[in-house]
């Protein structure tokens, strides 16, 4: 269907510095066929009007594990491994495909009305998660998160099948990685053999790193090195690579994730909230790392907002760095979009508004008192904005909302149903207390 | 006129562990008559459904500087000093009441809408601020700030004719302050004369304290002791004090502080946008200080948004202290409500609902993807919610915004008041360059 979005501001993020374009946007057979100047001979079947608004790209949520919001705010205030060991995993042994199926269901509700057009998963029962993806018309890269022991085997197979079935499809919407959790749950062998299907399947690896100063006290105890220098060892670097977290770097870390390209999803809110603490972005930054955002699971956050996270970013890393000037508001949003489409490997087509690329773009509504007066709205949408004001989100050319009516699914039945998974398995658990 | 709010959920505030009543809550000649059971002979004329949403005691945002909105995004990303000395300063030297007013009411209308039902206030032109107030139906503390000069006399007389006229006015909303600005801008002589002032009026102090790294260092050189300290001596705490920011303090300073019973208003987001750095909450609810929220003016933050500070609170003392048990979410929204009454002084009308208090409510629209599953709403306010999820404001008995319209005053025109003042201020700067 052809779209013209008219008489808006259109934030390409196309350009090294901020450039707001006043005129239309058109989209035809999924793609932006033109920015600014609108071409004579374009019809659109629909047409949005853009005054008082502003489009953007859509954000790019590089981390998250959307059947977890089934556990959103199950267990808050808890001293991390108790949270993890006596909370999350107890559940976890109880989820079944279906509750992965409406927990992403119910995550993708929330992420597309807060603006995010694409996210990344690594979780299990992924091909429910392709399902919800497809269905919702997201686009998302997925992964089977692995996890050494008894039945690694199995998920390694799984995993593999996981990216036959599913990579590439929904026109392209679908794109699936290989997920190691992390250096202290995949052994040396396992990431071999990861590594290994990685290259056939030429496949990314998506995976947890220096989350928490345990996980890089830890390794230097028993392997000697940090977690950055052990996969830096096992050539996992030697596939392209977005690495979750990094708070706890040396300077010899950020080297190394610079010279190897490795890209760094940086995720304030869960980092906050778990008590690990704050990824040194600035020094990575400096580097020429390039770090895209994520929201991680909202049982760690508690919500999928990446207005949150760009906000976050912002004002954070000026407190831990005593300088006002870092994460100035325009890098924050290339964080919260094209460098979570480089993290992605997905870079040549979303990310920034440019004609040929695929049509992932949100519509910002402004008739708001905190985008008044108008100064400076790159600032405002990092400094000022919320979710709440994305209005209308369009995706791979198709409108997913419209003036903050989803169209794509039944919304209710989808707060229904999670609503019931996630009681049910609070029975199962407390019945074997 | 009597509202009964029907079939909803009361988060009372008023009890040490999280309560929700399930039922109905009546307000009369602008009181709470009755919470959970309702009363047979109570006919209300208005009546709201509370089913799918809950209802809390109104946001208290215990330091702003309402008509700073006019300098909201412009200009950010700055070093503090050429922010403050190059951009702030050379705008309010343009300043006119008129200007005051509508960037006042630009900022109350964001405020309605984000479930602030008072603020306190710190700037000049106060007059036009509490015509804003009067006018908008929300309640205040307002005070003049006074910093030494040339015109400090001046000063003081404005905002001793201030108190008079405005302090207990539009129906016991309005309350009046004074406010020396801060240890480094008022000499021992001008804090002893607003001292003395204070004592004749019998009002609080509004005191910035400890903001920065600077003025700390500064109050060693010059007086050789703690701004904390300095204000000890100056025996500024003998009249009841709430000081806002309070980052760099010792351990002595906080000592103080609890000693002399002084509120602290903390204001994560102004700090953090600052690089001014983290205040110790944890050890400042330690020792028993009473630690209420602020926004600071949106120049600084760059909105008023109490659920974000909430939720900074929550998040960021987790990381500073490593410890994820800290600041809880039932801590941070007391931070948000009670805390701030206490702070201004109205924690006897104001800040919890119960039976024989003012009706200063908001109901939260629970129909939500981040209030789903519904595992623990106290939680999910901290760390899900959004401000636009308050759909309904009532303060002093008065409905100010239903289903999300403000319904005592014209906003649109507001947007445009406020804009037009701003780009006059920033014409008359340029031409001076």
């Amino acid at each position: 269907m052809n779209i013209l979005i008219k008489n808006t501001r259109i934030l390409t993020l196309a350009t090294e510095k901020p450039e707001i374009i006043l005129g239309d946007l058109g989209i035809e057979n999924g793609m932006i066929v033109f920015i600014g100047e609108s071409n004579a001979s374009f019809t659109a079947k629909k047409i949005i009007d853009g005054s008082n608004a502003l489009i953007m790209p859509g954000l790019i949520n590089a981390h998250t594990h959307s059947s977890m919001s089934l556990m959103r705010n199950y267990a808050d205030d808890l001293p991390f491994w108790p949270w993890l060991t006596e909370k999350i995993w107890p559940i976890e042994e109880h989820l079944t495909g279906e509750d992965c199926y409406w927990g992403a269901m119910l995550s993708i509700a929330e992420m597309i009305r807060s603006g995010i057009t694409t996210f990344a998963d690594m979780y299990f029962y992924m091909d429910d998660v392709a399902k919800a993806v497809d269905k919702t018309g997201i686009r998302a890269n997925l992964s089977r998160g692995l996890v050494g022991g008894v039945d690694e085997d199995a998920k390694l197979k799984e995993a593999v099948e996981f990216k036959e079935k599913w990579h590439d499809s929904s026109n392209g919407r679908i794109r699936v990685e290989l997920a190691p959790h992390a250096p202290y749950t995949c052994n040396a062998a396992l990431m071999r053999r990861i590594l290994e299907k990685s290259k056939v399947l030429d496949t990314r690896i998506h995976i947890h790193l220096s989350e928490s100063k345990k996980e890089v006290e830890d390794s230097f105890r028993i392997h000697g090195k940090s977690p950055v220098q052990n996969l830096l060892e096992q050539k996992v670097f030697e596939r392209p690579t977005f690495a979750v977290h990094c708070v706890h770097l040396s300077d010899e870390d950020i080297k190394i994730l610079a010279e190897n390209n490795v890209s760094v999803v940086n995720n304030p809110g869960s980092n906050m909230k778990l008590g690990n603490g704050f990824a040194p972005i600035q020094k990575l930054l400096e580097a020429g790392v390039n770090v895209a955002l994520g929201t991680d699971g909202s049982s760690s956050n508690n919500n999928l907002n990446m207005f949150e996270e760009m906000n976050l970013a912002a004002l954070v890393n000026k407190s831990i760095d005593a300088d006002t000037t870092v994460v100035p508001a325009y890098t924050a949003l290339k964080m919260g979009t094209i460098n979570g489409a480089v993290a992605l490997g997905i870079d040549q087509e979303v990310g920034t508004l440019e004609i040929g690329k695929k049509a992932d773009l949100i519509l910002i509504d402004l008739e708001k008192p905190h985008f008044y007066p108008r100064l400076n709205l790159v600032a405002s949408l990092v400094y000022s904005a919320q979710a709440s004001d994305v209005k209308t989100v369009i995706c791979d050319g198709k409108i997913l909302m419209e003036n903050r009516e989803i169209l794509v699914f039944n919304e209710q039945e989808v707060f229904k149903k999670a609503n019931d998974c996630a009681k049910r398995l609070i029975t199962e658990i407390d019945s074997e207390v």
